[in-house]
């Protein structure tokens, strides 16, 4: 055990803050730190766009229906970004530059490894934040607000600042159903080996919303699919509208 | 500055290891950071699959075309997973579970955030390891050799243990080139802007290649876009076999 594992085992969702400013010598260290993840081939395919403006942050708060973005001391987008070395490649000479599917996927890793090295190196600085989903759940809205150029994604947002709240961690499922050793089990009977958890989920209290307990996390699993089927945003025609090939070259 | 933010920002890839295994509470730790990391709805869509079998972990070296690849110490495969509550959900009665190409990018966001959760952890334990993109670039060849199920895909690999060597940082590219506010900016005149970083890149050296110095980073995007562009693996087929939905719904 150590600082940085501490910090790890630590992780746990704020969404309200402490109107204490993120100090600029820190944003240039949280930054350095997203700077140096590691990234395929050194391509660096991936920007940040921090959000100032309150009014670009309320259309944000509009867009995801999350009404508490409006109020982030700090806000990130990450975008896959092959538009910057596009131009460079262009400037070379290059009628193209990579946009495939395969690209896409790789640069999304650089863009989301950055991420969770932000999430941690705020989190080790004694402030917490929350991942936000909604530039993909919203995905052309966000594209269209931002007023993003081609090439670029935006694959995932995080808010954060100081803590203004303390909640607990919620339990995760047990190792054994997620970590396996050179071959992917059956998982027969999954709902049934899955009491425990069950269980556990069903009595977790957050302390934000005390008065209703979550269901049981098989139950979880099962409303969210029927509930999430119907609202999947049109992801392809976004890729596609942003210039990454949706389809393989023959 | 902290342990956390000094580790990040000593990030840097180790492809060459010493024989000393990794202990098994250390690795207990290291699941346990993965099973803790932020996951989008708490729905845990990732799992690790750990090669241990000596056979499987030269098939994949040489899939990969990486021989140093069969001598790692510890090898991880991070899979997007919508397979494991795909089987509650069926349990649940329903006929489909998510799987769309929102859900697939949700769920890569819960694989790779953990992963980069991994690598950190493991570097703070005085180990070090590199990223593979081998599982992208061999998509067909990784799910088959892999074996695995519907609504899984191997989207990036981590190889880890005690360093035997010690590479200099490779350099970033300034953040002002990758961190924006509110606007995306032109980024008119590119390669001339790069000219700093391409002299830095130009001089750096690699230990393990010292006689091999690197080309200006603008030089390699442009090689490098020459080079991938006719090597891209056939993705949206391996992302439909695997039951993912490439196409929107109406």
């Amino acid at each position: 055990m150590n600082e940085v594992i501490r910090t790890q085992l630590n992780h746990r969702t704020i969404r309200k803050f402490k109107t204490t400013p993120v100090g600029p010598e820190l944003l240039e260290l949280i930054l350095d730190v997203a700077n140096k993840t590691a990234s395929a081939m050194c391509l660096q395919h991936f920007s940040i766009l921090r959000i100032t403006d309150p009014g670009l942050k309320s259309k944000i708060a509009d867009i995801s229906g999350q009404a508490y973005i409006a109020d982030m001391p700090e806000l990130f987008v990450f975008l896959v970004d092959l538009y910057r070395n596009s131009l460079i490649a262009k400037e070379a000479g290059l009628d193209t530059y990579l946009n495939s599917m395969h690209s896409f996927l790789s640069a999304s890793s650089d863009a989301l490894l950055a991420a969770q090295n932000v999430n941690l190196a705020a989190e080790s600085l004694g402030m917490g934040g929350v991942f936000l989903g909604s530039p993909l759940w919203k995905i052309e809205e966000f594209i269209e607000v931002l007023d993003l150029p081609m090439y670029t994604f935006p694959i995932l947002a995080y808010g954060f600042g100081y803590p203004d709240e303390e909640p607990r961690m919620k339990p995760r499922m047990a190792g054994e159903f997620k970590f396996f050793e050179n071959k992917y089990p059956a998982l027969n009977g999954i709902k049934d080996n899955l009491k425990d958890y069950d269980r556990e989920m069903g009595t977790y209290v957050d302390l934000r919303n005390p008065g209703k307990p979550l269901r049981p996390f098989t139950e979880q699993v099962a409303q969210l699919s029927t509930l999430l089927n119907s609202k999947q945003p049109r992801m392809m025609e976004a890729l596609k509208k942003q210039g990454f090939c949706v389809e393989d070259r023959d």
